[in-house]
């Protein structure tokens, strides 16, 4: 490893107590912290090689405690491993409601929550065999990247589902599968040319994580006097020069929920926690890249120590960080290298942010059907015209939906002329596009007005009892409807064109000024163009092809990759209300 | 002078075809154009003294014209003025609109557009002498800074009052008075400690103009081959990285009215002669400020230089620049040395800014009774979360309206209550506040509705015809209306106060996340505190003090700045809905 010092953390009645020491490795540390039940030793592995060490815990010289440890081989490049980018298109799903591929670990003995998939906010039984069991059609349909939501041990005893009050950092939930079954599903997907993401949680564990009940040290989480205390969710405080102490300790200290103390990351033996224990799934699942929760409210200085600790051991590795922020310069301000957070001496070493404010566009934009001066097409050219904010505007995930946000099927009520100007958005700017589980088949759900359960809705088919199966063609029995289909075969079509498209992965963006609520831009490289139109109003519109000749330069043809016609593009053409296109340039 | 170099334009019927010296005095270099009617003289005025010289103008060694040009003393330590700050509050006025001071001139012999009062688009006949019978208006009121609408000769046959399409940019317009008048405006304003500012006009001159009407160089405006092409107006063109050439020369060499050429300031003879002629009114109207039009539509660079060329001269000089622009990472982009504009490569030097974002949030938020994520005294809030983005936060404008914008007691339907917020805000927040005149007597306007004359109406009481005068106490006949009083009384308490609050001036801003919509921050420096509390909810609000212990720290009284009266801050305190507070502590 890059990092050669390693901690371990001994736990046991009373353990600090005893003397240690490992057969013939040099103990740098021991640390003791004023609970009597935790020790930490840290060592130094240069040089180690693979095998299993006994750590001796001693009384007057004698060993009454010896417990093996084991150095594993690592994997062949393992510290080289290529993390997610722009070529691919991640698909997010919540695990407990995709497929339930094992019906028999739907609840588990060690896990207090059982089943219920009558309750919209109880656990409904989905599970990692589900997923493995339909990574063809995740193929299929030309996803290329898995983010799913956090599969790790949530032992609350209700809305266990959503899995981000974590009990074990250490342990696949049982009622997902095992350990080796999320290995088994990367390794399922690599051999399908697929990444796997993990959704990664520094900022708060669950209230029932064995060491929140056994705290190692007073300060290993965030204390209030009150007990519980809210955070005031106001992220701009951590960069405001007029905030008040009281109130950025309150963003970053105050707790996201009640049963998700909040972590004090600064403390580091915990820092030193996450970041081995984030290592090690990578290393032990073999994954593609991390997905981090909540990031810009976890201690600040020390989620960029995280950040950077991880992406030095796996230097082309991916991060993915939750800043969920509504101007671009706050969200740049997250981004690696960044010269906004450079203002405030800051540097996250975080390699990718959400466009969040992409997604504040998409769910208004195409309501406006009328040209005014910073509605409809306008909010989705605006947002790119602060791509300068960015230290890289193309590692960063473009969406229009995640677990956490209104349906974009919901918003735009069904309307799947909205959902392909949405996808063709989504799908050839620049960025890394991320789609939602079930907006391919056209799912509806509105938190706002049915919580949080309606837009994590079961994908239908994934239950062996369910009568219609949306993961099998219109044209088998029972499989999509007529109307699903439209769904889902133009996401196909726009998904497999865009693997093989490196314009739309690495090329440039170009933009011009929408006008009358038409939106065209290019994307290009020295070797291919593609020339994209969304016509947003309510009449179809002719272009002014001059107006463009910038993109257009001397190709003379276009042809539409979902229908495949061909288009002269040396005169003006015509492109219908509320239609988008997408030209391959000849 | 910092810069030696002087360029001295001629103009006469083929006056290209001499030779030209001066005598006693060495040319670097004569530049002819296309235009046979100009030539362009470049001397060196290093160890230069001060007199009359003579140019001659010569054919065969004869000299056939010969034209005096003085060189005058410069007044002491003139390079060392000191411009308007934060510790000014700054009164906008429209010239023709404010005071009609000499109706002799109210048309003019040489000027197209004569006097219609009953017009709103007209000329109403307001002048210099106007203002100067009303400084002491001004200074009882507390105003320390005046910045007028452009007063130089504006010869359109129509809407030539606003005074942006000037057609001589070194003569004061007759309707308004003569040069000499300018220049004994700033000197009154001087022996009444108050400064003033000049609307300086960089990108658009007027058709008129008489190098308009004559050009010397075919680059001199920006020419199209449709004649007249108005600006695209998206001034984030000229930073977006994706924005197509097309758009960008759209912006910034697109005209801004028809009656307004857009001038090409890369050509370096304009360049200098609107660097020289600027400089020229600093000297001989012996100005404190600049405030520059429409600042981010010129060409980018070339303003650049503009800027940095008059604050080398003028160390100690402020300029403000209009970048009406909706977003605060836009607008920080063209302050100087913006860290923003430096990922751009840019750097304007431009000291000041506008605060658009501010006032945008102030049309809105007091409308917003209720307490919800985003609205109401949140925006306020918001704002300031982003001050870091500024390279200068303290050199900003503040303001709740301009001659541009509908007027903030129309907007808000003549509530004085949202008015003593308001000023509570400007006058108390960073930055420089901008009064627009009337504002402070309660004028109405709607532009939107009625026209841009309807923001623009005549102040009542500056023509000697007028019924009503609300230049007089409304204890005097004819004077002020009780209901005008009260927003004079409270606008002249708060301004007058602040003129000795270096806390106000200069000092830090803290603030605190706004609850029930009631905002509570404070300025404060080693020496004093002030706390200001905006209660914008429907309901009287307790504070709780505890809540705001960094600001209150150990004072324990604090005197109302309105009232005089003591209020005890060691304990919680109401503040009554709708209402402002500002508390001098003690």
């Amino acid at each position: 490893m890059h990092n050669k010092e390693l901690q371990i953390l001994c736990y046991g009645k009373n353990l600090s107590k005893y003397d240690v020491a490992i057969d013939g490795i040099t103990i740098n540390k021991i640390t003791k912290t004023e609970n009597p039940n935790y020790l930490f030793i840290t060592i130094d592995t240069k040089g180690m090689k693979a095998g299993t060490v006994s750590i001796n815990f001693k009384e007057k010289g004698e060993v009454v405690l010896s417990q093996p440890y084991e150095f594993k081989i690592r994997k062949e490049n393992s510290a080289k491993r290529k993390g997610f980018d722009s070529s691919d298109v991640m698909y997010l799903i919540m695990p407990d409601r995709f497929a339930n591929g094992d019906s028999s670990n739907d609840s588990h003995k060690n896990t207090t929550e059982k089943v219920n998939r009558s309750n919209p906010g109880g656990r409904h039984g989905g599970d990692i065999k589900g997923i493995i069991d339909h990574l063809s059609y995740l193929k299929d349909l030309g996803v290329t990247a898995l983010w799913s939501t956090p599969l790790l041990e949530d032992n609350e005893p209700a809305y266990s589902y959503h899995t981000y009050a974590q009990s074990d950092l250490y342990r696949i939930d049982p009622r997902y599968g095992t350990n080796n079954d999320y290995r088994r599903l990367a390794s399922e997907m690599h051999k399908l040319d697929m990444k796997l993401i993990m959704d990664y949680v520094t900022n708060h564990w669950g209230s029932k994580h064995w060491m929140i009940q056994d705290l190692p040290t007073k300060d290993w989480i965030h204390q209030w006097p009150e007990g519980f205390k809210r955070s005031n969710y106001r992220m701009t405080t951590q960069f405001d020069k007029n905030a008040s102490q009281v109130d950025r300790k309150g963003c970053m200290d105050g707790w996201f929920d009640t049963t998700m103390p909040d972590m004090n990351q600064s403390n580091p033996l915990l820092l030193k926690y996450i970041i081995q224990n984030a290592i090690w799934w990578i290393e032990y699942a073999d994954l593609d890249g991390f997905r981090v929760d909540t990031y810009s409210y976890n201690d600040k200085k020390a989620i960029a120590k995280w950040t950077k600790a991880i992406m030095e051991e796996y230097p082309n590795f991916n991060i993915v960080g939750e800043v969920w922020m509504h101007n671009q310069s706050q969200i740049a301000y997250w981004q690696k290298d960044s010269k906004i957070g450079a203002i405030d001496h800051y540097n996250s070493y975080l390699p990718s942010v959400m466009d969040f404010t992409l997604h504040d566009a998409i769910i208004e934009m195409f309501k406006e059907d009328k040209s005014e001066w910073s509605k409809g097409m306008i909010k989705a050219y605006d947002n790119f015209t602060n791509d300068f904010l960015y230290p890289d505007s193309n590692n960063i995930l473009v969406f229009a939906g995640n677990h956490d946000t209104n349906r974009i099927n919901e918003i735009y009520q069904e309307n799947s002329n909205v959902y392909k100007m949405v996808m063709t958005l989504i799908c050839t700017t620049r960025g890394i596009p991320q789609l939602y589980y079930g907006d391919e088949i056209g799912m509806l759900g509105n938190r706002d007005k049915n919580g949080d359960g309606d837009i994590r809705k079961d994908f239908p088919g994934g239950w062996i009892e369910d009568s219609k199966n949306a993961f099998l063609s219109s044209e088998i029995k029972n499989g999509r409807t007529i109307n699903q289909e439209e769904y889902h075969s133009f996401t196909k079509k726009i998904l497999n064109w865009r693997k093989n498209k490196p314009s739309v992965h690495k090329g440039k963006l170009l933009q011009f000024i929408p006008f009358d609520n038409v939106y065209v831009y290019f994307r290009y490289d020295d070797k291919e163009s593609v020339m994209v139109i969304i016509n947003n109003s309510l009449k179809d519109q002719k272009l002014d092809v001059a107006r463009f000749k910038e993109g257009i330069k001397n190709y003379s043809v276009g042809t539409d990759i979902i229908t495949d016609s061909n288009i002269d593009i040396t005169e003006d053409f015509s492109v219908p209300a509320k239609t988008s296109m997408i030209l391959d340039l000849k």
